[in-house]
């Protein structure tokens, strides 16, 4: 497992002193760095967050295993219905190790296909369903709450959809001791695989959330798990040099808080990545978009993560990257050695502006795509760094989310704010609650009257 | 075709001084809106920018018909060679009127499908070459230049996939009279359609870059650039009230700039609007992202655009949005009327958590969902106003993507910068064609040397 930081280009012999780091900068900040990593280890240790124990907890990863092993083949589509951390990590998973998005394979009982319901649009959740068949169908329903609107909503109408057997064909993943999902599961008797009350959701990934999808369709989650526990090991160390996850914590602290970046694009260059982009949208906005610190001061803290893909996306934003605000840091996301270059044909044509790709490939291209950005994002002054996967395998691709994760709790630590809680999304779902006429949220359906009779007095 | 702005909850009555607007504060600068829509006017008068005129062209709207008409049944998947402006529009048609990101619908030769290779990514070009049949297949490739490095190395792989008879299943859609695809097309007698000189990429959906691929896979183009054709009169009213394009660019241009909001959510609340919140994406960054204002001075203007979806980044980004830095506007798009509620089913479980939602349906849900998404943040002083479509049709679509062009028509006019260039691009091109050893670009190969020379000194 070889994964690689480069960041030069943070360097303000690079990109100036006003935008980059100097030696001196970050090694003032070591100290700091490691104090996050005693911090937080001792959270660990008393038990308040679960998440780098996941990719040890052997017993668990083998239920898992042994229950995908059993019902293979009874099924071509694996149907899940979650939002947010309860659908995210799966579909990073997916995308990175069963093909690109957009491209839909194509599936049957030995290589099922995975189709995630994410949300309460009824144009998702009613083209879905058509483009599956109920009789070939295993439904994974995942809701650590056991009561998210979303996930209810579009599962009562799965479970209908299903038939009178949709019992047999349901599995739950939810918590070991509360909510309606829990209870239901146990009333109908579903199989049942719990997310640990120390691991919230956009932590979840290698929990039954994001294991139990891959396991059923194929993932190998042995080695996904051993890359995550060496990466682990590797998050431990007190050593900068060595511990990637701590070193790019600070560099990404000290790039956004002491040279006003408040804008980080995640930038892959790698179409199998880009569901990885979007868990790590979650990961990080919602674990450090915080109104207050630990000690109660209010500092609306929070770095605006944006999922762009290379080099697609040279043709969309990175005009605004190069020439707007210098607002922002731009990690890319690159694959050393991808499973297939891409030959090009070495057929010539006789046109200047096709014949110099001839025998060449795609992935020289996009790697030269990604270099050539990097250069002249860092000769217009703008910092970028680099994560540099040896390659996109299920060993890879669980360290390197184990590290992201990992970076994320360093951060919160630097920062001092809860990386683990989420109260500013509570009162859109009150009102929501409200406006759904569910019992014991009157209150908020009357704050939401207020507010509409608000809107139409402004409106005049 | 009706389509709404409510921008109640960008004034300063719902959200306060600091971050919403006066109706003072908005009446004052009425006068700069209507100078923004005279400017624009004349240069559109003096042939300078075109896409005001695309959806009035039913000469070349019917050539495209024709052509679409006369192939049909011949192919059962419509495959898209481009990339930037050459792919965003022609996807944000498809997913809006197609069927939702990320359902892949059947396909047939009644009903093909549209598979779009928009980066040099060897796993999605391999993955999707593999998903396709060469003999069922009609390739349209898509520059405007004639020389895109990635475009062309894909088609240059298509072609050979495709076999001897290629050229019978290839369709050209680039510049008139420059480039080296025009060439090709000719030599080879591809049906080639032409992007007008004065219509950039990100401009360019209602040319044949957008309406060709629409066409093939059963769009009725004719009713799209109806749609577009009404909100161009609109677009040219000097009145507030009714140009709807003009008075949401006003509001967007002050709550940007007045009141410091440098980042805009694009948030449709509908899976099928996500491709359009990419193509958006693009045309606000491009568009907006400059160095220098018109008169060359440097600005480093630019608004980065996000594109979010709801409900679901309620789970993944409402947290930063409600409790990080209020640095952004939050703009919602909805469908007021979906084709399909979607029914939850009347049953009761008995569990408090499920049973409220029984027989009402997701589409109220997710309507709920917008609305006390937008109260919340209303609450906590984030400003946030809303798109309204009737029905997401093609008339709608057309009318909401030239309402959303000429937004940003106007407020490149409001800012004073060019909004139909993007120089800032083209370094990162030159280094590519520099390290992929194009003729003519070896100063450029140079330079790139001696970055990477710095860059090793940096490294020490």
């Amino acid at each position: 497992m070889k994964i690689q930081f480069d960041e030069i280009n943070l360097r303000a012999a690079m990109v100036g002193d006003a935008h980059g780091l100097k030696s001196s900068e970050i090694k003032n900040e070591q100290g700091a760095a490691l104090n996050a990593l005693a911090g937080f280890r001792k959270l660990v240790e008393e038990g308040c967050y679960g998440f780098p124990h996941l990719p040890f907890q052997t017993a668990a990863i083998e239920e898992i295993g042994q229950y995908a092993a059993k019902v293979r083949g009874s099924f071509d589509t694996v149907c899940l219905v979650g939002i947010g951390g309860s659908a995210l990590g799966a579909w990073a998973l997916d995308c990175a190790l069963h093909g690109p998005h957009p491209v839909q394979r194509a599936c049957g009982p030995k290589h099922p296909r995975l189709v995630i319901l994410d949300n309460a649009d009824p144009a998702l959740t009613m083209a879905a369903l058509e483009s599956m068949n109920p009789k070939k169908t295993l439904v994974v329903v995942i809701a650590k709450s056991g009561a998210t609107a979303e996930t209810v909503g579009v599962f009562l109408m799965v479970r209908e959809w299903l038939g009178p057997k949709a019992a047999k064909r349901i599995v739950a993943v939810t918590s070991e001791d509360v909510g309606d999902l829990k209870a239901l599961a146990t009333r109908e008797s579903y199989p049942t695989f719990h997310i640990p009350k120390n691991v919230g959701g956009r932590f979840s990934v290698l929990s039954a959330a994001g294991l139990l999808p891959a396991a059923l369709t194929g993932v190998n989650i042995q080695k996904l798990c051993k890359g995550a526990a060496g990466m682990t090991h590797l998050a431990w160390q007190p050593d900068l040099a060595q511990n990637l996850a701590l070193r790019s914590a600070l560099l990404h602290y000290l790039i956004w808080t002491r040279k006003n970046k408040p804008i980080q694009v995640a930038f892959p260059y790698s179409n199998r990545l880009w569901g990885a982009a979007f868990w790590f949208r979650q990961l990080w906005a919602e674990s450090l978009g915080k109104a207050k610190t630990r000690k109660g001061e209010t500092v609306h803290a929070g770095q605006t993560p944006v999922a762009a893909l290379g080099a697609t996306d040279q043709h969309s934003q990175v005009q605004l990257y190069m020439e707007g605000p210098n607002d922002k840091v731009h990690t890319f996301w690159t694959i050393a050695r991808p499973a297939d270059p891409g030959r090009i044909p070495r057929t010539k044509l006789g046109l200047e502006g096709f014949d110099y790709l001839a025998g060449q490939s795609l992935a020289k291209l996009l790697d030269a795509e990604q270099r050539a950005t990097a250069a002249a994002l860092t000769s217009y002054h703008r910092p970028n760094c680099t994560f540099i996967l040896d390659r996109l395998d299920e060993e890879h691709l669980g360290a390197f989310l184990q590290l992201l994760e990992f970076q994320t709790a360093f951060l919160g630590e630097l920062l001092n704010v809860n990386a683990f809680d989420q109260e500013g999304v509570e009162l859109s779902k009150k009102f929501t609650c409200g406006l759904m006429r569910r019992k014991g949220f009157e209150a908020y359906g009357e704050e939401f009257q207020r507010y509409e009779a608000k809107r139409a007095a402004t409106r005049g």
